[in-house]
C-alpha cells in the first residue's frame, strides 16, 4: 500500500484518519481525569501521550482543535490540574466508551464504570484501579499553527505505580502492570514482556540486561 | 511505589530518567533517517513519536535540548527532510545500537546493519526492511520553554505500508506488521493482535468490530 503526497484531500475522512493515526504507531491509552470548577468530574481516553522530560518530570499530549466543547481542555484550563491513568487491559472497552459524547454534567466515571479516587488532596480525580497513574499540573500549552491542535505539557507532581511492576533501577514494567496500548483510532493491544539493553556504545554489540 | 512532587531533584539522574520515561507509557520505536547537506547518512532511534493530524497528515516528535551535537536535528534543520521507519522486532537490538554516539561521518546504517533505500527521489534515506515508513518534510518546530526540548512536526509526503498489514478501512495492523514498541529508556516489546471497536455512542455498549 502506498500513499503519495498529492492525495490526502482526496481520501475519505475516516479512512484518512485511520491511516495516519495508524502510521504514527503504538501509543499508550490513558484516561485523563479532570474536575470542573463547579465540581463535575470528567474522564476521557487519550492516546497521544508522550514523555517531555524527567527533570522536572513532564508529560505531554496533543489536544484536537478547540472548535467544539471539549470538557477535558476546559477543566484543565480552568483549574490547572489533571490526572493521567494507565488503563488495565481488562477495562479497555469501557475506556473506549469514554470517547462517546456525554453531556458536560454527566460523569464518564459513572457512565462507563470507573471509580474516582482522590489521593493526598489532589484536585483532579484518579481512576481507582489504574496500576500506574500521575497527578499533573498544567505547565505549558501552545497551539500548533499548521492544524490548530494544541500541545499540552503537564508537570508530574505525584506518580504512583504498583510495587509488583517497579524495578530497583526506576523502570516500570508496563507489561507486568497489564496496561493498554492503542493503535489507529480504535484498536487496543497488550505488550509482550520487555527485552532490555544496556546503554549503547559505538562498536560494541548491544548488551542484554537479562541474565 | 510512590513519588511525590518535592523529590525529583533528589533522585539519581538515570533512575529518574527511567522512572519518568516509563510513566509516559508505551510508544513506537522508530528509526529516523536523515542525510546531511554534504551527503552523510544518519539513522537514529526515537521513541517519542505521535500523531498530530490527518489532514494534512502530520507526525510529531520531541527532540532533546540542542546542547550538544545532534546529527538528526542538524540534518533536518539544514535540509528539511527526514524519514520515520517502524522497526521490525527482529531488528530491535540493532536499532537500540543506533543510540550509541557515532561520529558525524559514520553512518549508523552501515555501523548497525541497516540498508538505506531511496524511494521516488526522496532526499532522506529510508530503512529498506521497514514494513511501515513515512517520508516527511519539516513543517513546524518550537522550543518547549520549561526544559528546552523541541517539538518537531513533519508533514507526511509519502507513506508506505506492506499490503499484508493494511485493512480496507485505512487501519494498519502493526501487530501483523511485527513492529517494535518501547518503554522507558531501553525496553522493547511486541504488541498483541488488536481488539477493535466501533465509534462510541453514549449509553450504548462498546461494539466490537470482530465478528
Amino acid at each position: 500500500m502506498r500513499f503519495r503526497a498529492a492525495e490526502p484531500e482526496a481520501l475519505e475522512a475516516r479512512y484518512r484518519a485511520r491511516l495516519f493515526n495508524s502510521a504514527s504507531g503504538m501509543r499508550t491509552a490513558v484516561l485523563i481525569g479532570t474536575k470542573s470548577k463547579s465540581g463535575n468530574e470528567n474522564l476521557a481516553i487519550f492516546s497521544n501521550i508522550f514523555h517531555v522530560g524527567a527533570n522536572p518530570p513532564l508529560i505531554g499530549f496533543i489536544m484536537r482543535p478547540i472548535n467544539r466543547e471539549r470538557h477535558t481542555y476546559k477543566n484543565i484550563s480552568d483549574t490547572g490540574y489533571f490526572t493521567v491513568n494507565h488503563i488495565p487491559f481488562r477495562a479497555h472497552a469501557a475506556a473506549h466508551q469514554t470517547s462517546a459524547k456525554y453531556p458536560e454534567d454527566r460523569s464518564e466515571f459513572e457512565a462507563c464504570g470507573f471509580d474516582p479516587e482522590y489521593t493526598d488532596g489532589f484536585f483532579a480525580p484518579f481512576c481507582a484501579d489504574s496500576p500506574v497513574r500521575s497527578g499533573c499540573r498544567l505547565e505549558y500549552e501552545t497551539e500548533i499553527p499548521v492544524n490548530g491542535t494544541r500541545l499540552i505539557v503537564g508537570r508530574i507532581l505525584l506518580l504512583e505505580a504498583e510495587d509488583h511492576c517497579t524495578a530497583d533501577d526506576g523502570f516500570i514494567d508496563l507489561a507486568k502492570a497489564g496496561v493498554t496500548a492503542v493503535t489507529g483510532l480504535d484498536a487496543y493491544h497488550t505488550v509482550s514482556p520487555p527485552k532490555r539493553y544496556a546503554y549503547a556504545e559505538p562498536d560494541r554489540d548491544p548488551k542484554s540486561l537479562h541474565p
